[in-house]
């Protein structure tokens, strides 16, 4: 059970790293740059973000790497709004790539709404992105959670 | 109280985003480039994975963002081997810009040594690693703990 796919990427060649698959650290790089998408689909675009000098910043990111990522693959990303108050988003992220049923990776990010001025400071939402965020919830609230999810690492939690 | 420094780093300028600060995803570019200097430090460097087959596969990656960086920041990063046994190595970061004196971030990965044959699979550290390990793991046990460290994600929580 999926939540909704914000975007889809090829494999750069520099993303694939000595061990022959997709660099960890670019997984990010793949759900920041599809999550710009999810922003659009709020209203947190480009001319919000010029007018109001309001933004998203993210203050937390979790990965699992569950899965090898190819330089062959296409990487399909959806996307989930866990959890939201007035200022903040607590988002989930499956990627999954053709050749696999189960996701390569799930991940979660905080995110808070911020506003840039002469200090950076949090800020509430707007009630057109409020609503926007409660449509997202209710998708995500029909779902079974999202597993793996975040928690604290240990050797023992293995 | 820091760890072995294992890195420096300037950001590039595609690493910064619309916020006009080094986005997300490329703290997580910088941590696992310099994580080569520490699989250089510990033996699991490249003459040893090109005779071995064996290297390290990155399980999870948990960042916490706290401090914005930017263009002209170089970036120092220390690490710590928070616990290991025969097969993982469960690491913590902590990245400073001199601007500030506290870190801008920090960060937990788990590391798990892997070899790649027909398959991939969990392999022990030979004794030369485990040795290394211990000397790492001797510097963090001296040290406070990095905080904030990895945990379950929720709104709860701030």
């Amino acid at each position: 059970m999926a939540g909704k796919e914000i975007g889809r990427t090829g494999i750069r060649p520099e993303w694939i790293d000595y061990n022959g698959h997709l660099r960890d650290a670019y997984y990010a790089v793949i759900l920041s740059d599809v999550t710009d998408g999810f922003m659009d689909a709020i209203g947190i675009d480009a001319a919000y973000r010029a007018v109001t000098h309001n933004t998203l910043y993210t203050l937390e990111m979790h990965l699992h790497y569950l899965l090898e990522v190819k330089e062959t693959d296409e990487v399909r990303t959806d996307m989930r709004v866990i959890a939201h108050d007035k200022k903040r988003i607590h988002a989930s992220f499956e990627m999954f790539v053709a050749r696999h049923a189960t996701p390569v990776c799930t991940a979660e990010a905080m995110l808070l709404h911020v506003h840039q001025g002469e200090t950076v400071g949090s800020a509430p939402f707007p009630p057109e992105v409020m609503a926007k965020l409660a449509e997202w919830q209710q998708i995500s609230d029909a779902l079974p959670a999202t597993e793996p999810g975040s928690r604290a690492m240990g050797l023992r939690s293995r």
